[in-house]
């Protein structure tokens, strides 16, 4: 049996999320799907982050153990055939150790979060950027970030889904830059609470709209409570970008 | 009657074109609809590019002439009403002088071509680039587009439709960069023939691969024969960016 490390590229846009649920196409479903039609085996695949309905990846580290002889090129080039013309694709490949895990083993997750700042509406962007038309001071935003960083109890920023047992998380980064029409917010943690980013991004526009001051979020935060969450942003924003690992 | 200009952004991917055609829904016929549709009038849209079916625009000038007293701002939120969900979004709208014209009147157009160079299928870009498998040495692709700037007759570069009556065009840029896995193409000029932007990144496509050399390229220049064409890159990854204007 080999560990294979995959990484994968997908648009979440059709999906239900990352994990197979019994009612609808997930992303983790679809690549399992083509694994089994390859090797004739039930195929288990974890992932560094399980993402929501419409959340995007651009690398996102996954692993799968197969019993059946392949080359790890050959392996990718199978899955990615299979997979056609859903988009997800497979864009790396490689044999891991045996006890290497996607999940268990990420030490840094990076998620950004894009908001086009506009009145029209999105035809390049669809589904991948949350528009947002009132204009934004992105400076405020980024000001404001920085109350966030840190170690903390983060339950206003946290679903009522969420299965963590602890609601402490440590946000090692959490940056806002505009480039033209677009702010992008990157954040940064060995992990995340369910919809942690969105609900962290939802009140960020609120303190960019002149809605909150930075102290209305730090007083969200202190709170501890998710009545005070201010808005959750929507999924089409949202990309896992990379996962990071020891050695 | 007033001129208004407008600027649209559009995914070109299941349009035939810019262009008002009997046989297919075009970028040009959906705003005119859209138009006539709040006027009541019938209208003429005039753009500074008419790009071809699977071709993108970022901030394609256009203009068209209104009877009826609007205010820019109305118009471009009622264009876009109707226009939704099509991929093609009015992001601005002004008042423009009688005799503006956005084709005519263009002086410089900017054209934008992404390559993503990988093995693995396209999940987030399918249809907004081309993939090329094989590895391009975007440094030779850089170096050999220099041959290409100036003023030279483009015939090998030009499709067999073009109905420009003149092959000459002065080319004034074309930037070869890479990034990461992407190589970005940029040519601007006052204006090109029909097909010249995909052919000329279609050739430098077989400079990257080796199975040019710049001499070739500029061979297939001088030859001034639409046989010694190399290669005409696919519509995907093109995008119109903007169009330059005196004043």
């Amino acid at each position: 049996m080999t560990r294979f490390r995959l990484t994968v590229e997908y648009d979440g846009r059709d999906y239900i999320g990352w994990q197979r649920q019994a009612h609808g196409a997930s992303i983790q479903g679809a690549i399992e799907e083509a694994l089994t039609s390859i090797t004739g085996e039930p195929a288990a695949v974890y992932s560094a982050g399980r993402t929501d309905a419409g959340v995007h990846a651009l690398a996102m580290p996954a692993h799968v153990d197969v019993v059946r002889a392949i080359a790890p090129a050959r392996l990718m080039a199978g899955i990615n055939a299979r997979l056609r013309p859903q988009p997800i694709a497979i864009i790396a490949a490689e044999v891991a150790p045996p006890d290497w895990h996607a999940r268990f083993d990420c030490v840094a997750r990076l998620y950004r979060y894009r908001i086009v700042n506009r009145r029209a509406p999105l035809a390049l962007d669809a589904g991948r950027a949350w528009r947002v038309s009132r204009p934004l001071d992105a400076d405020a935003m980024a000001e404001a970030a920085k109350t966030l960083i840190g170690q903390y109890d983060f339950t206003t920023f946290r679903s009522a889904h969420c299965q963590a047992e602890n609601p402490v998380r440590t946000l090692d980064r959490l940056d806002v830059r505009r480039e033209v029409e677009t702010i992008f917010i990157e954040a940064e943690a060995r992990s995340f609470l369910h919809h942690q980013v969105r609900s962290m991004v939802g009140c960020l526009q609120l303190v960019g709209l002149g809605a909150w001051t930075r102290a209305d979020l730090a007083g969200a935060l202190e709170a501890k409570d998710r009545s005070r969450l201010g808005f959750n942003a929507p999924a089409a924003g949202l990309f896992f970008v990379a996962g990071r690992y020891k050695g």
